[in-house]
């Protein structure tokens, strides 16, 4: 029996061989009636895609890698949205990896190593170092996400990233211009990562600007930026004596702040009364919160389409691109956590 | 200049062809130092895997599709991770695919057409019906998950699930037997679901079971399983006059119980004293709410666990299999939502 071809197909749903390839592919500019009816004539011809024939006709396997340290963060899990979105815009498919943070897994991922199909890789890293990256990033299209502070002159990869020091900045100033004065900061690692770096840095700048004192009591080392760390260094910070206690806390991403928020339920301190919280990252849990957390939103659209838009440049091109960083915007939201004032979400 | 081969990798790095094959297939079964020596040998050789050899060499890409509605539902997230570890164990890669609950896509992903690539599909469906799923299932092994409640003998694919009669009789017994008289289930969809369906026959059974009469009031309509659907539900709910408004709310997802929890601490309601909440998933952002919500675990481990060894018989098997529903174990969780008693996370 022959192959059933696009051609077949296209003649069966009385379409063209461009709109089947389209509808084949997952590309969602096809109007639904369209769809139906050319899924329905794949079906009843029996047409199977061939694996290889993209390939072999464009070089080029239309599929690309998202790779983040964890899904079952919000934070990563609502980007892949947004880039799996921006990806099908350009006819790519999105394969998502997990690094779980491992720097090997990162680096075997930012060589195409194991992934043998791909046209390019977006990678999020979070321990893998620049040293490392630097002399395999010829070998596959790579853009990094995230807040790696690189040089302009020694990146090696496009970056896309939001201004960390200055998000952190902001959200300390909050804290501070609310008449907070011993502010502490939840995010300091034990290993070293470049976001913890940077909003420390913010964070220092800000206290300096208030006419603050950094005290180093209040910022207790964290092992991973999720909630039993958050958990954890709240309930330390809680045994400080009276005087030293903290009367707000600027966690490092929302999930730490969802922890050090279980902390003070725990210990029936009220917050913002006692303890005012915020965070960062803008997920929608920090929005149900109770109280409703106050966090930096970055604008994960922007983040995807720019990382995105930026990789297809670069495996779409003949010869060899400069490298670039991408800056996103983000904006510092207000919420109970820190204002107190208890108010229906707007839904 | 002749392509490096797998063999020139394993001389250089004193392994065999097989270690180096496990290696670049990402198989976590090699030690980290002898990973290690592979990558370097990668590197300093410039090997790049043949993107066609090993489909010609086995016919098969090893590359296996998991369909879940949303990434950004914690469950989907920490569903999808254990699959990945368990296709991982196998030497299997997985492409995250979201549907975002559209029956269309759905049936796209359970036919394989835009998926050319893959060995076989997981699909977690909202919508698409099984007459839909019916003639499309031979095209490419396929293992169904979640509660379709399918009759043994029409089933045509694998099935993977828990008890969801069970697992809701089981919750709304916990609320009967905390004395609740007037309670309310949030979950009950506006458009068909076998997930509500299910768990609204448990909801039934348990009120019957415990003397109770059902009220339609009680049962608001929703739209979907997430937070702002079960924050309008409860506002709705605590709108109702006393003597109807309900003493606690079993919520079909954990999401809607956050949302309800939400609504119940706007409003100043305390949450379990005037009203109780339990919700179904077990997710850690369940664990962390304020207070800590009581809710049905599904052994998310087991059910990827017999998820992907189902498809991998099925992938592997050169005549027709049997199609069999595999039930997973689920454990129910009570905590302060319904119990009262404030106690601190055991971290």
């Amino acid at each position: 029996m022959a192959a059933v071809t696009l051609k077949d197909v296209a003649d069966r749903a009385g379409v063209s061989i461009k709109t089947v390839s389209n509808v084949v592919r997952g590309v969602p500019k096809v109007s639904a009636a369209t769809r139906d009816r050319v899924i329905r004539a794949v079906h009843e011809l029996g047409y199977r895609p061939n694996p290889s024939a993209r390939r072999l006709r464009t070089g080029r396997s239309g599929l690309i890698a998202l790779a983040v340290p964890n899904l079952t963060t919000p934070y990563f899990a609502e980007l892949a949205q947004h880039v799996r979105a921006e990806a099908a815009r350009l006819g790519l498919t999105v394969l998502i990896e997990e690094t779980m943070g491992d720097a090997k897994e990162e680096l075997r991922l930012a060589t195409g190593v194991g992934a043998d199909l791909l046209d390019g890789v977006i990678l999020s890293p979070l321990h893998v170092s620049l040293d490392e990256l630097a002399p395999v990033t010829h070998e596959i299209p790579l853009v990094l996400l995230g807040e790696r502070g690189y040089e302009r002159d020694r990146i090696t990869a496009d970056h896309v990233m939001i201004d960390n020091i200055a998000a952190a900045r902001d959200v300390t100033a909050h804290l501070a211009g609310l008449g907070r004065t011993r502010i502490a900061a939840i995010g300091v690692t034990t290993t070293p990562s470049a976001s913890a770096r940077q909003r420390l840095e913010g964070f220092h700048q800000a206290l300096h600007q208030a006419g603050l004192t950094y005290d180093p009591r209040l910022a207790p080392a964290i092992r991973r930026f999720d909630r039993p760390d958050g958990l954890l260094a709240m309930r330390d910070l809680l045994r400080l004596p009276a005087g030293v206690r903290p009367d707000a806390v600027f966690c490092f991403s929302d999930l730490l702040a969802i922890g050090a928020q279980r902390a003070l339920y725990e210990a029936g301190v009220d917050c913002p009364g006692e303890v005012a919280v915020a965070g960062i990252d803008g997920s929608q849990e920090a929005l149900y919160s109770t109280p409703s957390l106050t966090t930096v939103i970055p604008d994960k659209a922007a983040i995807a389409s720019l990382a995105v838009r930026c990789l297809a440049d670069r495996i779409g091109s003949a010869g060899p691109l400069p490298f670039e960083v991408h800056l996103a915007p983000y904006r510092l939201v207000a919420r109970e956590s820190t204002e107190g004032v208890r108010r229906p979400l707007p839904v």
